[in-house]
Parts: C-alpha cells; structure tokens; sequence
C-alpha cells in the first residue's frame, strides 16, 4: 500500500505516560504477519472518559463502553483498553454482545482488573462473527508483554486500510511540574464499515476527575473529530477513549494550558486521519464566518467539505468557484447571494454576488496546485464561524471502495 | 460523448398538445453548430404553474420566474417560455436581472406577449455574463419559426452535458374526450454548477385553474423530481414549468385520472435523468418501510442513495451490505439494528440485527450485475415509507467532475 501523500514525515516521539502501559501481538484476527491487538493497561483510580459515533446501528464494543462510562464502577481499579484490528464486531446480533463479554472475561481473569473498567473497541469487517477465541488466546501474553514503551507499536496495531499510523503529544508545565499527553489514532474513509473507522485513544498523567475529563473530552471533541469529513460517511464504531492516570500529581481541573495542549494533540491526531483519507492527494481547511448562526456555520462548513462536485474539482486542481456558491445555496443556512465573499487563501475569489474583479483565472489556477490549501466563505448576514476539514475526491478513493471486497 | 448505458432505446412519439407551438435556433451562446435555445408559446389564458430549486444562491431567471407566478397578471394573454443553454445566468450579480429583463423585453415586443407571461430559464456556465444579445438576435427567427411538431427539438436544444434527450407523454379519455400531456427535460449531475441543471417543461391540453395546476404540481414533484439524486448537490437553477391550455375542453380539475397520468410523465422524465447521471452505470431504486415518520423515512432513503460509500459499493457490483446498515446508522432517523430487514431485490440480505441465514454472498454478487437494482430496508419501527432513484458513483464521475473546465 503507497503511503498517503499527505502524510507526516514520520511517527512523532511519545513521552512515556507515568501509569500506563501497553503490549501488542499478532492474533490473526483476519490479517496475517502483523500485530492485530492491542492492550493498554492504565493505573489505579485513573480517570476514563469517551466519545462515540451517534450512529444508531452502533457496534456491540460500542454499546458496551457508552453503558460503563454511564455506569462507572471499580474506579479505584486499574482499567484496560483492548483493541483488535480486522472484524468490527457490528451488526453482528446477539453474537456481538457474546464476544465482547468473553474477551472481557478473559481480561478480568487474566489481569485482575474489573469488567467494569475494561473497555473493548473492534474494527474492520462489519456483519461477520469476531473470531474471539482468537482474541482470548492472546491475552496472557498481551498482559504479560505490558511496556510503558508501547504506544507507536499500539498505533501499528490498530491500523486496517490506514497507510501510516497515527501518533501525537503534547509536553507542559503546570506550577513547575511537567504533564504530558500522548496520544494514537486510526482511521482512513471518515469510516468505510468494512475496514475503517475512527478510532483514538488518548493517555496522560494528569490528575483530573472523570466527569471534568469527560466534559473537556466532549466539548474538545466537537472542534477536532467532529469536524472532519472525508466522504460524510460515519462509522458505526467510531470509538475515543481518554484515561487520565494522574501520575504527574499535577491537577488540571479548569486548566486553560492543559486545555489547549489536549485540544492540539486531539486535532493533530483528527488532521492526520484526513491526511489519510482514502485517495487524499490534498488537505482542505473550510472557514466559514460570516454566518447568521454556529449551526448555519457548519451546516454551510459541512456542505462545502462533503460536496462530491467541490471535491472532485479540487482533486482536478479546478478553482471553480460556481461549486462553492451551489454548496452554500444547497445548506439550508440563512444565505443571501449578493452578500457572499469566497476566497482561496488570500485570494478574493467572488463577492458581491458576482467573480471579484480583481480576482483572475489563473490566480485561482495556480492556487489550486498547491497539496493544503484553504476555503473560505463568509456569508456575511451575521458573526459566526465553524471550521472543517477535508480532502478531495478521487479516483483513488473509487478503487479503494469499488473493487473492496473482490 | 458517449450515450448513457441506461438510456431508453429512442425518444418517445410526443403527441400535438392544442395551444401550444415551439421552437428552436443556434444562437452560439456557447456551443458550436448545435441549437442552444427554445422557445415554447401557449396559447392565450393558458394556467400556468412552477416548482422551483430551494437553493439560498438561486440564479436570476429562478428569481425572476417565482416573482411572475405569485403575482400573475396576463393571465388571459398568451404565455412564452425561453430556455437558453451554455450558460446558467447565474451568480452573475445584478447583470444576472438585467439580462432576464432584455431578453423578456425583446420577447415581449416580436410576440406581443405580455412580459408577466414570459417566463426564462437559463442552463450551463455559473459566474459567467449571459450574452443575452445572442439571445435578442434569434426572437424574431423563433417566433417565425412556431410549430406544434417541435417538442423533440426543443428537448434537444436545452441539453447541456445531457447525453440523450428526454421526453415523456401520456393520453387519456376523460368522459370520452382525449387529454394529452406531453414533457420534455435536461438535467445530467443531480446539477453541476458549471454545465448541468435540471430543467423540465410539461404542456397539457386539458383545461385547470392555475391554483389547481399549481397544487397538483408541487405534490407531485415531491414523489418524481425532489425523490431522485446523482450527487446530493442541488442546483442553482433547477426549474420544472407546466402549461395547461384547455385546447382539449376537458375539465381534469380533482381529476384521479389525470393526476395519475401527469404523475407517470413527471416520474418517467425524472428517472431519465437519473439515468443520464453523470457516469451512471446502474439505476437503483431505493425502498424504506417501517420508518417512524415520512421524513424518517426519507431521511434513510436519502442517506442510502446518496452515500459514497454505497454508490461505489453497487459501481464494483459488491453486495455490501453492511454499508446500507451504515447509511442507516448515520441518517439520524430512528432505527433500532435489531429490527432491521435489507433486500437486494427479493433477496433477503439481513434481518434480526445479521445477516440472514438464507443469504448467500454468491446470491447477492450475481444480483449485483444486474443494471437495475432495487435495494430495499424495512425499520420494522413504523408504517411510514419513501421512494428515491439514484445512479452509481464510478470513475467516470470523478473524470467529468474533476476535468470539466480544463
């Protein structure tokens, strides 16, 4: 598999999180000669929170981990996150719920942490049984192999059609002490059910609460993974888990720096799932400003990056503009036509209702060649924004999906 | 260009519609030794009535042809429309009326027609100024050139990126006497800004108010033009225009009949442009039952059809199911997984929250091949249900979408 032309130079450097510890192995859940499973072990009384697809024929995994973090039991416990690349374990029935409870069993067994802190995501194939006696065959030496090194090997083994894996941090001082996050990501189509889907999971050593980590995961989520669109489609296992282990002994409740640090590994890691998409041969960022409300921003943010048209004519490095003035009309966003401004970069592309006149062909032509570029539109009927980002439609992205299966 | 594989063998007989007399010229609006422009007259006191793209960005003539029908006037004059191809008239700012107004004033003077009964629409380049001299030059030579054999014609001169004409036509007896409704559309890409839009011009000799007209239109429009999708992009021009002469002397007000057969030509016109989408392959019909409500209904049917991932799915012949569960999953409608059906045709796929034990892939790839598919999903949460067509998404998309200007 060629690597993605957008793609990171390499796997960034991740700090060692006090209190957390990793190990991966090779079940052949469906893959052979790679590691397909992974555990992260965090230490006693960390903090667990999560984001989910809102899908609503959501993965058995899925449903499992929403019910705990709803219900937190144990949370003095140790916790672990086991995750197997190769089968989804959705839309499986009944069997679904059947496997996660036996992989759960076998880790509580095996490692002595409660069921309730052990929290199970599976991607790749949808609607085929979890081979998960294959999965418990392995958890002895998934616990017995834990390292607090583990993390870029983790993100090696959760990978399915992704073509590199996905790391980020963030190193900072709080009160002279040092905190770290450090965090993994998979992810390729926005989701194609049969071997992707968005997957993340986020550590540090931070001392906060669950409900105030939750909170924070949430509302960070809506800025980072929220806001990015390959082909609209969305997972039914869309998966993201943070623990907090507060080894560093610095409290980070309400921290703004803390804050902020999260909010950039949590949007690095959701750029470089785009920079993945399938067949992405650009990076789009989608400004929208200008509009009448934060849900007409993104509606009208959403309606650019998801436009098939707009998409196709990046991918031909085509600055059409007419697309951009379709999407926006096509939101359902309070719009007027004489009172848009669109630009590409600093480049003033139409306003006024019309092409700006100082805006030429081949402005806009040599713009478009570029591999990240920036879309911007303000609508100009009231003040508020909503970024989104994307990629192009290409032909690519018909192989990788039409000929799938065969 | 080649022909749609989905096209109908040839373009139907179009019946003589009484009142109503075309015709067409080369104008070189923008094409080359080719017509580019239709004009279709009606006879005096002639109901008219109009369904209009929802798009914020609509272009000129939309605006101007919404304006005329909700403050008729004229209404026992003659009546014309002017369709122009090769150029949309749209985002062309304040020129965008000023072209609408010299082509209507010009109109007005050769036919004596009052300009509320002069009704334009505008096809083709976005962002570009119309050169609706072009367009004055030729009115003489059309209004000399008015004949009722001219229907086929007229469908020709509005094509775009079209690669077959479309017509349409029912005749029926009511009390004995013979009605007839004859129809004619373009429309390619559910729209692309630069070249597509779907336009739709119906003429009946049957006598209706306009209000009646009116009515009976916009309700059928909702099961035929509004339920079809290439690309889920939605025009800054799409127009559906009726004429209703009376020639027949048949009252069809209320009339079951007549709404049956209007409802026949409005739906066959709107599944030829589905199936001259742009690189269609296969015409799919979309079926969702057991829905809540009708808009949830809709809402999956929508989601289904205009997924990338399913549309590339049913493009490589892939009975990928759990791609359909997909689309469900994120259409925001109420659905439970557990109480899901999904058929391929009368193959029952998936039932119970899995696949079903009859099914086999071998099944579900031979049904595949076929060009005609229907792929049905029961919610099995209510009563409601929706219909919508749509095409595959294939290489050839991406080649006309990604390539279209250069």
């Amino acid at each position: 598999m060629t690597i993605s032309p957008l793609a990171p130079a390499s796997f960034p450097t991740l700090p060692i999180i006090g209190g957390v510890r990793f190990s991966t192995v090779a079940a052949g859940v469906r893959y052979k000669g790679r590691t397909d499973v992974m555990m992260a072990e965090l230490a006693s009384g960390s903090a667990i929170a999560g984001v989910f697809t809102r899908s609503s024929t959501r993965s058995a995994p899925v449903l499992d981990c929403q019910t705990k973090l709803a219900n937190p039991d144990g949370t003095n416990d140790r916790a672990v996150f086991l995750v197997n690349s190769g089968n989804s374990n959705a839309f499986t029935g009944k069997y679904g719920i059947n496997s996660v409870n036996a992989i759960t069993r076998k880790v509580a067994d095996v490692t002595g942490v409660p069921s309730a802190r052990i929290f199970t995501s599976s991607t790749g194939v949808i609607g085929e049984p979890l081979p998960h006696e294959k999965i418990e065959a392995v958890i002895e030496t998934l616990s017995a192999d834990l390292s607090e090194n583990g993390a870029e090997a983790a993100a090696r083994a959760i990978m399915t059609t992704d073509t590199f894996p996905k790391g980020s941090a963030a190193e900072l001082e709080i009160d002279g002490k040092p905190v770290r996050i450090a965090g993994i990501a998979k992810g390729s189509g926005m989701i194609a059910p049969d071997m992707a889907t968005m997957l993340v999971y986020i550590f540090t050593d931070a001392q906060i609460s669950a409900a105030a980590l939750q909170a924070l995961l949430s509302s960070l989520t809506d800025k980072t993974f929220n806001a990015i669109t390959v082909d609209s489609d969305t997972s039914t296992s869309d998966t993201l888990l943070m623990g907090a282990t507060g080894a560093s002994g610095v409290d980070v409740e309400g921290n703004a720096a803390f804050a902020d640090a999260l909010h950039g590994v949590m949007l690095d890691l959701a750029h470089q799932v785009v920079r993945d998409g399938e067949g992405a041969t650009k990076f789009v960022e989608v400004q929208v400003s200008g509009a009448a409300s934060d849900d007409d921003a993104r509606k009208v943010a959403l309606a650019i990056a998801n436009s098939p048209l707009v998409k196709t004519a990046i991918a031909g490095e085509d600055p059409n503009w007419g697309r951009i003035v379709m999407a926006v009309g096509k939101s359902g966003a309070k719009a007027d036509r004489d009172l848009l401004t669109i630009r590409f970069g600093d480049i003033t592309v139409a306003e006024n209702g019309w092409v700006s006149p100082r805006y030429s062909e081949e402005q806009g032509a040599s713009y478009m060649k570029q591999q990240e570029l920036v879309i911007s539109c303000d609508l100009g009927v009231g003040t508020a924004r909503s970024t989104v980002w994307t990629c192009d439609l290409t032909h690519r992205y018909i192989e990788i999906n039409a000929d799938y299966r065969s």
